[in-house]
Order: C-alpha cells, then structure tokens, then sequence
C-alpha cells in the first residue's frame, strides 16, 4: 500500500476523500501520531485498506467499497472496453472478501451491482464515481440530521462523556455520537466532553480524542473505571455514545463498557442517548440476548502496547461487544428523528414511520 | 540497589523475606516478567527500595520499614557501641522521608521508637529484629483472621471478581481482598476470580494475576468497563476489594474504578465486600467526601507502556482513587470481624468492641 502525505489540515471529515481521480484513505492505525493517507488506484489497493483496517467503522467501510468499484469500472473499462463487467464483478468479491462481517460492506456493493445494471453502454466509470459520491454524501447529510436531532435534547450547557469512537472517521463524516456531540457543541448545549480511553483497543485515547483536538471541542480523557465517579463529581448531563446493532425491543450492542457507562448514568440520575442510522436497528432480533457477541484474543487484554502485562497461566475474558437493556436508554437518535423512553412497539413505528 | 535471584519458588507471601541476616524486598516493578528480589543490608538500602516502589502497600511499607530500623540498629550499634542511638534517628529520618503520605510506614517507625527507649544496654538488633519479625508475622495473622471473617460470608461456590491489588504483595503476607479470595478458594467457595486489569497502572494485570497464578487459584482477566457485563453473564456472587482509607460512616475510598464496580454490582444483584484492617478506618473523617482524592499526572492516561497514544491537546481527568458511598457496601471485614450494612453507629461500635 502507498502511503502518502496530504498538504490539507487533516481532519475527521477527511477519513475518505477522492482527490485527483484517485482514493485517499486517512490511516487510522497510525493515528494520532501520524496524519498519513493510503492511495487506492484500484480495487485491490482498496480491499486491501479495508482488510488491513486503514478505514474502520461499518458506514465508512460501505463507502470505501462503493469508491473501490468506481475505481475497479475505471480500469476494467480502460482495459477491455466490451469485457469489463466480469472483471468487474471479481473486483466486487476481491471487495466484500475484505471485511466478511460487515453487513454496510454487502449493502453497498448491493447499491453497485444494481447501478451497473442500469448502464447501457458507454463509459460505465462516470455513473459509478457520481453513486460512491452520493452514497458518502448522503451519509454525512444522515449524521448531521442525527446531530441535530440529538442536540436538541440536550438543555446544556453541560459536560458529556463518551466511549469508544463514533466519531467521523467511522462514518462518512459527522459521526454518530461524536456528530450529536459536534452539533450540541456547536449550539453552545456541550461545553467539554469526557472520553474514556476505551480498553482494550484504547480508540477514545487514539480516535476521539484526536477527532475533538481537531475539531476544538475541549476533551479529556480518563481510564474507563472512572467514568462513574466523573458522574458522580457532577456536571455531568448526557452520556452519548453509538451503536453496533439495536434490537427491536430497543437493547443496544455496543463497545464494551458501554453497558457499566448506562447502570452508572441511571444511579447518577445521568440521561443516556444512542445515536446511530435507522440501518443499526435490526427487526429480526427480537432482543440483546439475540445478538451474538464476538469474543477476540486474550493475548488483547494479557498484553497491553505489544508487551506482556499479565503473568503466564492468567486467561482472559474479553468480548468486544456489551449489550444495554432498552430500559436504560433515555433516547436513541437516527435520522429520522427521537425514540425517547425505546420499546418494541415505538422502534417499530419508528421505523415504519 | 544490589538485585538478586533467590534459589525459591516464589509467592506472594515472599514479598519481604529476612534471610541471611538480611532483608531481600521482592522487586514488585519487574513483575510478573522477572522475580528478583532487591537485597538490603542497611537503612539506605531499605530507604531507596521503598522510595523506588520495589515495595508498595500501606502495611508492606510499614513492616519493610521496621526490618529497616533493624538493619540501621545492627549497622549503627557495631559501628559505635556507645553512640548509635542518634545515628539511627536520623536513619529513621531517612525511612520516614521514604514515602512521605504512608500513614503505616509513621506508625511502624513510632513502634520501633518506642521499643528502642525500653532497651537499657548491650546489643539493640536482637529486640528490634524481633519486634520486626512480630509486626510481619501480626499483620499476616491479621489477614489470615480477616480472611476467615471474609470467607464465611460466602455461601459459594461462586466466582467473583477483584479490583486492583489487595493482595500478599500490598501487605505482610495472605493479603486483604485477596486474603478473603485464598481463604475462600481454599474451602471451595470460590471457583474462579475475574480480575479487573485496573487501568492506568495495571495492578490487577501485572499483580493480582501474578498472585493468583502462583497460588493456583483460577484467574481471568478483563478490561475494567467488561466488569458490569460480566456480573450480566451470572455466576459472580461477590465483588471482593481491599480499601485505601474508610470514613466513619462506612464510605470506602479505594482504587479508581471501584465505585464503578459497586453501583454494577448493586444493579444486577451481586454482593459488594470491602476488605481492610481496622487501622483503614478512620474515625476523624466524617465521610467519604472529607477524603481528599489524589490526582495524577495526564501522561497516566495520555500515554500507554510509556508510548503517547493520545492526540496532543487532549487533557486527561485522573484521580488515583474514588470512594462507594456506605449504602452500595453489603459487608466491610476487618481483622476483628464482619459489619453488615455498615454505618457510623456499626462502625463505632465495631472499632471500641
């Protein structure tokens, strides 16, 4: 993969940008340390930056791949004017083969395979450039939508804490959390967020944190275990955070620690709100107990920075995932509007709705 | 400081070791990777190993002091049989200024005055030795009778889960919290610990494990925000920590992350034991709010294994402790039994009982 320098003031809206007819991935694993870009000429470049985690979170994987089969269009029509469409569709598996978990990927590629239907003849490339465009702005225009809805709940000015990232990097720009968080901010309702550091993977010390840095949204960090008493030395109105998939009772999956974060809002009297796109509520999963939870490497916990921490015969329990009873969420926000108080019966008007 | 390796198997109950006629403190900064142990031959010697925090835990600094004001005694009586008295004051000057806030390392060096005034004449280093020796072997014997009052509290067999290190290594021997877990494991009413990883130092990684695996007692690792989604998964009957300072009302002040721990136990139902010599308990402070919570530097937190993972111009919030108010507390245990529910009445009558 090449990696390059960008001469713009790199920020979290940047995470995916199309400059000089070529793809630049912000790299995510070097953050924030480094502010370096991968270049992405074609669709291999473009798998391979999905499988090795250059990009991350499940919208913003979805629009990489949408790039990547403009990109896979271009070259296979410049190669074979009549033959492209079945080089084409080995790009598109090269694609989805890069992440097979996630559901944004297959949804997008979906969106492009369809697109590619309806070209007749001609260039096939320009149509597919204009559908990755819309499918990333369409993204940003859901975020703010979801920003504003969620800062509207919040009376502030207050203190909020988030976890983990769902920020703009994860998405098409905005964010989810960190969108309502730059929304209510922007309105004067957020003053300073508090951000945990996010075990094991640390993405609130290394993505948020420089997210809000580069957005001038005042941020501390603290060790996750300290979330609590920050709520109980007060100032503290709304914790804010996103959502790997919600059940259609209203459980929220999400990063774990999320779960200790909504028990230590409700005994503070804290209000607690999952912003996340109408795509993250699932109808076929009846509740959190459905969702299955992956469980990752212990070696993630017994090590920590790449050296070992714990004594040799200690094992580890270490999902990466926790579930929220719906009875603690105050308020989940998509694009769509405010689910206060969620249940099975308001997420299915919701949704209909 | 002179390191060595001793020809032992090595356990928490090694921390301090007088052997040969000289003090050897387990070097708790290398752990869990090498168990080398810092030889002392003299009161600098000790000085310096406790400054550096080769030792570390109120009772364990008290008593490696008092094996230190031997050392001095023996050194400073065959220097000048006739005039070691004022060179093992300012000896003692050197212990006390070693860690200036350890409340246990003043009390031992006042016990070690006392018992140099009561010596008439000849060789002081038998009498202070032995009273070194009686103070290890009482804090031991402590911990072994709190670890009884602990452990039948426990109906079992259950798992439970510990925070930070309240173990052999923090005391004379046996240990507090971990006292309670050995005790209890050894009856068969706990199975298996779960041990918060206790961010930003690791204590429960680097030592509790350690512990743990030496004794042969089952443990499993987590991230401290997994804590709250592991008491969901049941099975975990009690949370079982030590404590920095108890106010008279019952608040516990302990490592940050425990009030966490106690407000998810609350919530799913599970036990919360606190326990600490009656000497933790401090009948000046009112309650938990008169605690003055020490804060720690921001690199804490900002950086991870000594690398900055943080963005620059992110703060960081980091108290070293937080305090669980009374009411989240089902049992504090103590050398001279158990308080069920505590409160400023059970407290006070606990202590003049």
């Amino acid at each position: 993969m090449q990696s390059v320098e960008l001469d713009i003031s790199v920020t979290a809206d940047d995470a995916i940008l199309w400059r000089d007819d070529v793809l630049y991935l912000l790299d995510q694993r070097r953050l924030p340390q480094e502010e370096r870009f991968i270049r992405c000429q074609d669709a291999a470049d473009t798998a391979e930056a999905i499988r090795a985690m250059v990009v991350r979170g499940a919208p913003a994987i979805g629009i990489t791949a949408a790039y990547g089969v403009a990109l896979a269009v271009r070259q296979r029509y410049a190669e074979a004017p009549e033959h492209w469409r079945g080089r084409v569709a080995q790009d598109m598996q090269l694609l989805a083969r890069a992440r097979p978990t996630a559901v944004n990927l297959f949804w997008a590629l979906e969106r492009c395979r369809r697109e590619l239907e309806t070209v007749a003849g001609g260039d096939p490339f320009p149509p597919m450039l204009v559908l990755a465009q819309r499918l990333h702005e369409q993204d940003r225009a859901m975020n703010r939508r979801m920003g504003e809805f969620g800062a509207s709940l919040i009376e502030g000015p207050t203190a909020v804490i988030t976890h983990c990232n769902a920020g703009g990097l994860a998405t098409g720009g905005h964010g989810t959390a960190l969108g309502v968080i730059r929304s209510a901010f922007a309105q004067g309702r957020i003053t300073e967020v508090f951000a945990d550091e996010t075990r094991p993977w640390l993405q609130g010390a290394r993505l948020t944190a420089w997210e809000l840095v580069r957005d001038g949204i005042p941020v501390q960090l603290m060790a996750d275990g300290a979330a609590c008493a920050r709520m109980g030395a007060g100032g503290i109105g709304w914790i804010i955070v996103g959502s790997d998939r919600i059940a259609a009772n209203g459980d929220v999956a999400n990063k774990i620690g999320t779960f200790s974060l909504a028990v230590a809002a409700r005994h503070h009297g804290v209000k607690f709100m999952v912003a996340a796109p109408t795509s993250t509520i699932d109808p076929d999963t009846a509740s959190g107990a459905d969702i299955p939870i992956e469980h990752r490497a212990a070696e993630e916990i017994l090590n920590c920075a790449g050296c070992p921490v714990a004594a040799a015969g200690a094992g580890a329990w270490n999902p990466v995932f926790d579930v929220t009873p719906a009875q603690l969420v105050d308020a989940i926000v998509t694009e769509k509007g405010v689910i206060l108080a969620p249940d099975a019966a308001k997420i299915a008007h919701h949704l209909s709705g």
